[in-house]
């Protein structure tokens, strides 16, 4: 696909300076600007680059002031970031337009699909399962007997939703998300083995979530692991049976969230964090990366560190950390010199 | 399914309270029932909750006396909990009980199926495989050849086992499970780069095993990785080559032990844990989440940290950690002092 | 396949010392050796396995000299180890000699398929997508849209590789492996909701790169996610978006590195590492396991520790960290002792 500089500049209701009729067909940033690609001009640390840069066609801001002669075209418009975000989205809404049910998909009768649905290749949907309308189930996902996946939603390939689970819609996960696996749950038994606690609970996923490859959500005992509207997953997390995550909130890759905790709604919570179960993490809770939670937090606490205390203090003891061979061997010799006395 | 109270004390060799006819279709915590579900209250912290619950039946001890009126109809057993496990066990055998093989999974001719196997669409089965009686293959999985998958063992979709790798009877793998991948093995070379190391080996894993969804385990260089009977391993962990784990040790999610380290039986192993190459770990050892393991573990010990230290004193230093800016105040001021003096 | 004494001793140039006609049919370490099986001994260390091991034939170097009767045929060679090596590649090669593309593959008829290609079962190839010569694509492996994937690489089952990334020539990536996911990048909202930031890059993989099982690395936002020539990366690791990895970099299992950090060639870094995005670490830097890096590292430096330090330093910190309870006590004792003076 190809677009001049007078199309995309009606698109953004902006207005064309230089050549209107050059063409462009992909996105790059200023600095890695190449012949036909079109970039975008708004922070102003990076301004030099548009003089050098190879990009066919720039969108800047229209209050942008050349300081040096120009090679590429301009586009002016408001607000050259949001202008830009709306290509990006509408390049991905292209890009992502797949429809049709293949062939090679194997569907339970029972199953209802609705309208304008992309099922690829080798998907495998079980009995009892309802498709909503526009998503797209990339090839090789599996959706187990009785599951619910809300309009709009899209699951790229290899994505496994195990039985009884319920997903809203506007969501994407990414491949390899398992949702609904069994909860770690086993009794001890008096020989040292362990009973397997049957997992019969489900998971439930509201609108807007975006789950990121390879994590995986386990299903409740009984009940329903919970994540709520607008959270945001990141790649390789583990979400244990029972958890709840409120509204909202965003964490990044390799965490991991042990049985029945139940996190707030709004929390940043960074990569690699632990958190016992069983504990009540509240509102608007930031967590840094690695941090290690063993009890309950609460709201708009800022914590890191393992055990995770507020960052303030987590900050200076580590500058003391590093000092502690030299802290050690000053109280040494002043004891002796004590003891000397 | 739907079930009376009457068809239910008869299973459970306990006694109706209230309507024997009344019906219920699924099981629920005594806080989250609603009318049709069953559940449970063996918790005295939870009697309040049997007052309010609706609940359509609610399994008690022998012994409960209600001190206000109930709306729910009691079915009266010797121990409640152990009554309601036993429901749960069997609606999950009820559930799971796929069987047939499907004209869609593609199964090598010299491969040996059993009696009573459950094989999906988009399985694959490699040459001279074998997949013993009650196994259930879910769909998507990949078999590599020469594995031998042993009796009642369930693979859930996406599972992938390499060629050569040994499965043992009543395991069951959760979705995108990968056993038998390449030990990560690489010899340095004089320019800096790397040549692999044939990984050649294989997996063994034994009996009543549990491997949690995305955990991935590596063949030996030579010989055998071995996970023994009973183990359990939680979702996202990583298993290095020539690693070998002990009868009936638990292992919580994302974390990793490094190659040929040997882990001993009836462990308990936090989630996030490292833990370095070549190194022992004894029986009976219990690992505290995050934990980093850099050398051998006598048998019984209690460990965290990183590097890990006995739990006790880890949670005395980290107390300190936090007064580590006063403590170096403190004696910054009596140096002065000394010094003065 | 069986091979014997003689056809093995021709094949390394070596010469039998024993049974030149006894036959086997695998390998096995020296302490392992079943009847049937071939070893090696080069390590002294090992050398008192070798009168008692049940192995057929053991090669040896050229200046072994048994001070005990042996059992074992020898194959005497200039250098036993690198002689073993060659056995183990040859024999990885001819089990992994798979070639053919199955007629239950469902490859886009815009796709280009080079010679002597390995394509599995209900693998899916996209639209435009390139396959290289003597390429091997396994099982149940996604290729999305306008991909390419170089010669002689090896795809193991269920890689997905989503649309635009190009993978290069020799290289290797396990099961369950996911390429191109969208990164994590969503807009904050005046509503604590996030608005998706369209990743339209792509991810590029150099030659003669090792990725372990469900080890994901996302596409860019704009331009591309690199991984350079000769990188070697375990088992569940995150790459996020716009990351870029030095050549020859090895990295362990379950390490995250964050949006748009530049790693350097040669690096060795821990398992359990996790990076700040938008930082650089440059080259031949040692990482330890479970470091936590949240800034600019300079080249050649070892650190260690969350947040890391010198490793040095850290080691003898963490002595004393060890040891904080004994020594704040003796803190406050001479503190009080100071105040009595």
């Amino acid at each position: 696909m190809k677009f001049t500089a007078e199309f995309i500049a009606n698109a953004l209701k902006g207005r064309v300076e230089g050549n209107s009729g050059i063409e462009v067909s992909k996105l790059s940033k200023i600095e890695e600007g190449t012949e036909g690609s079109l970039s975008f001009l708004a922070n102003p640390k990076y301004t030099s680059y548009i003089y050098d840069t190879k990009a066919s066609i720039v969108i800047v801001n229209e209050d942008f002031i050349a300081t040096k002669p120009l090679t590429c075209t301009l586009i002016r418009v408001n607000d050259a970031y949001t202008s830009f975000s709306q290509l990006l989205d509408l390049y991905n809404q292209v890009k992502n337009n797949k429809v049709g049910i293949s062939p090679q998909a194997a569907i339970a009768k029972s199953a209802t699909i609705g309208k304008d649905v992309y099922i690829g290749e080798f998907v495998v949907i079980g009995e009892n399962a309802v498709i909503e309308d526009h998503s797209k189930i990339y090839p090789q996902t599996y959706i187990g007997d009785n599951c619910k996946i809300g309009k709009n939603t899209i699951l790229f390939p290899g994505v496994k939703v195990y039985s009884d689970c319920i997903i809203g819609s506007n969501c994407t996960f990414h491949a390899g998300v398992v949702i609904g696996s069994d909860g770690f749950g086993f009794a001890p038994q008096s020989d040292n083995n362990y009973k397997k606690v049957a997992q019969i609970g489900n998971v439930i996923i509201e609108d807007d979530v975006e789950i990121g490859a390879n994590t995986t959500i386990d299903r409740a005992t009984l009940g329903s692991t919970i994540i709520r509207k607008g959270v945001k997953l990141d790649n390789l997390i583990q979400i244990a049976h029972n958890v709840e995550i409120g509204e909202n909130t965003v964490m990044a890759a390799l965490s991991g969230i042990s049985g029945s905790t139940k996190i707030g709604k709004n929390c940043m919570i960074g990569g690699q964090v632990g958190m016992n179960g069983h504990i009540k993490v509240g509102d608007n809770v930031k967590i840094g990366a690695q941090a290690g939670i063993m009890s309950n937090v609460p709201d708009g606490k800022t914590i890191i560190g393992s055990p995770a205390i507020e960052v303030g203090a987590f900050m200076k003891s580590s500058v003391y950390f590093k000092k502690l061979p030299e802290l050690a061997q000053k109280l040494y010799s002043m004891e002796k010199k004590l003891n000397a006395d």
